[in-house]
């Protein structure tokens, strides 16, 4: 929904977004993430400490409050990430890495908004921080939380990646990656070698791949949906962030865009304009249920929901349009990618049959009987 | 945790705040509400349509763009809302009321920021709006939502609160109503009548109580949690947004300060400032296991976590801080507010015994031994 250069996020994207959000605290969690908030005003003379107030200065939204102070909408955290580490009581060795992560808003003032949530000005973002003390431990947490990120794309979306290796830029450090999802808006593109599966991005020029092999490289238009670098002290050094070794902390941070995963994966899966397709795991309802108006306030329709509910995982719509036919309502719940879609009816004598779906990841359409529904109970 | 006049949230808090936006969530779905995200940056154009962009401006933080367009971080979203209703195609009569709601953060410049999350600059916020043929349905609806709000706070919360008539002020209207918890910082006052359950802002001057009886009307110092309004065409007149019978649609406002909430629980539960009490649904883990050095990587302890894990909801901590003694340990649990403490221990032949308590609500400390572990399988 555009309104004035901004999106609203309506209740089906909502449910997705809010899967994703805790599809991703869950495998965070399972390392020893621990999820903050960090403000979305950031103090002009925090960020003055690293430079990035006028390195960034294009990008920054700022704000004056009624004090004359200056702020920006942080589109990063790690200058308030780093001041926040900086103020704890020291960290023992057996508590490191230190990792805190958050999903907020983000901000940055694009020349050209475009692509709906894709080059969106507002963005939400899950950014991840670590601490370590050196940076052959660094290393470890940045190969950790990256496997962290092929189980969330690979395992729990089911998602074909592209990991690249990518220019640090303004954030800095040694080293960085991109996951790219296929894509043809051509907002982005990359060099990928299907040989040994190395990359880079489409702008550094060629892609020099490991196995020497040019002819397995193929260059295609992609989005970007989440980045990872190796930081090194740029930002602990710049805000006194020490390590109980009493040296800066080697740090690490890990982005991925959440709200531009929604139409990134829409479009990947989808085959059509008119078809939405999303991983089952977020698609808005695990199931939906196609009543008549005979049926509506009916004790079956309501154990029907109750019982798919307890089932299910992920909510269960019931479609309550009476007044559309039923084909007419299926292709419209088919068309917002749920992925089963149940009819309830009370059959005829001797006509019970059990017709629920139980394939993942395509649409399927079932008719739920009196009679399957207590085989269900 | 100060940092230039804004606040991080940490872990523990974190935990909470996610908690209650997820119990809130099934609350007001469980009524029909919508949940969705509306932009923070307002347009100045949007604000103009209602005068607010005047009357709030002393406390509206503003943005220009890179294109000179202004905006402002919006504080509500009354605006927005109202935009949005009027660009969808055409409500049916079934379709009412109309209930959309998100859980986003919140702005206002504040000229003194004070009492931590009380009153910050930023804040979470839940704002539902409704949206009604007419006046006598918008009632309805105002009641419907209001009986919700009790059921948050009364039975999920297990909160006392006191709901009182307010001045509609700067949002209009002709009905509106807060409920305040208890809580000793003047941030807030309201007058009570404990015979008739009626009351009023302590600034408003005296309470005329429906009972007739002032001896029962109390003074005292509260905070505000929630508010309501019935706001009637303020907003949907101003930017056209229209029912089925072609006349503005009758509007109700409803918000939750969802992360002043957490401070106010902890003042309002917690004996002293040492120690943290929180409602247990909301507590930030439902159970902690205390184990020492020998127990830490051990089979006995890892099925003792996935069994609390199974039987409890709302996460087990494991408190691994062996260098500490027990008693330190324990008490540093107590201290946040975990409901329930467990000691894992490896008990001498004959002696085993069941203790993990089942109070809620209370802190209790509990030992489980191998054998009580395997009853609780």
């Amino acid at each position: 929904m555009i309104s004035h250069r901004s999106r609203i996020l309506l209740p089906l994207g909502q449910r997705v977004v809010d899967k994703l959000i805790r599809l991703i605290d869950v495998e965070l969690e399972s390392i020893g993430a621990m999820k903050i908030s960090m403000p979305i005003l950031g103090p002009r003379g925090l960020w003055d400490k690293t430079s990035r107030w006028e390195s960034m200065s294009s990008e920054l939204l700022q704000v004056k409050d009624r004090h004359g102070v200056e702020w920006c909408l942080q589109p990063t955290a790690e200058e308030m990430c780093t001041e926040l580490i900086s103020q704890l009581p020291a960290l023992k060795k057996r508590m490191l890495p230190l990792m805190v992560y958050q999903t907020t808003e983000k901000f940055r003032d694009e020349m050209n908004p475009r692509f709906g949530l894709l080059r969106a000005r507002q963005f939400l973002m899950k950014d991840l921080y670590s601490f370590d003390a050196d940076s052959s431990s660094a290393s470890q947490t940045y190969e950790m939380v990256c496997e962290v990120y092929d189980r969330i794309f690979r395992d729990r979306l089911g998602l074909e990646t592209f990991k690249v290796t990518a220019q640090p830029g303004v954030h800095g450090g040694s080293q960085s990656h991109e996951y790219h999802l296929k894509n043809p808006l051509e907002e982005d593109g990359i060099h990928f070698c299907s040989r040994c599966g190395t990359g880079s991005k489409r702008e550094d020029g060629s892609h020099k791949c490991e196995c020497g092999e040019p002819s397995a490289v193929d260059t295609f238009s992609t989005v970007e949906v989440a980045h990872t670098f190796q930081l090194g002290t740029k930002y602990s050094q710049a805000l006194s962030a020490m390590s109980y070794n009493n040296t800066p902390f080697e740090m690490c941070c890990f982005g991925i865009g959440v709200s531009r995963l929604l139409p990134a994966m829409i479009s990947l899966l989808s085959k059509t304009d008119e078809v939405v397709r999303l991983p089952p795991v977020v698609a808005p309802f695990s199931a939906a249920v196609v009543v008549t108006k005979s049926l509506m306030p009916n004790v079956i329709t309501e154990l029907t929901l109750s019982s798919l509910d307890r089932q299910l995982r992920g909510g269960v719509l019931l479609d309550d349009r009476v007044e559309d036919s039923i084909g007419k309502r299926i292709k419209s719940l088919q068309e917002i990618g749920i992925p089963r879609i149940i009819e309830s009816y009370i059959p005829s004598a001797g006509n019970c049959r059990s017709s629920l779906s139980k394939a993942i990841g395509v649409i399927n359409t079932g008719k739920l009987s009196i009679c399957t529904f207590i085989v269900y109970l």
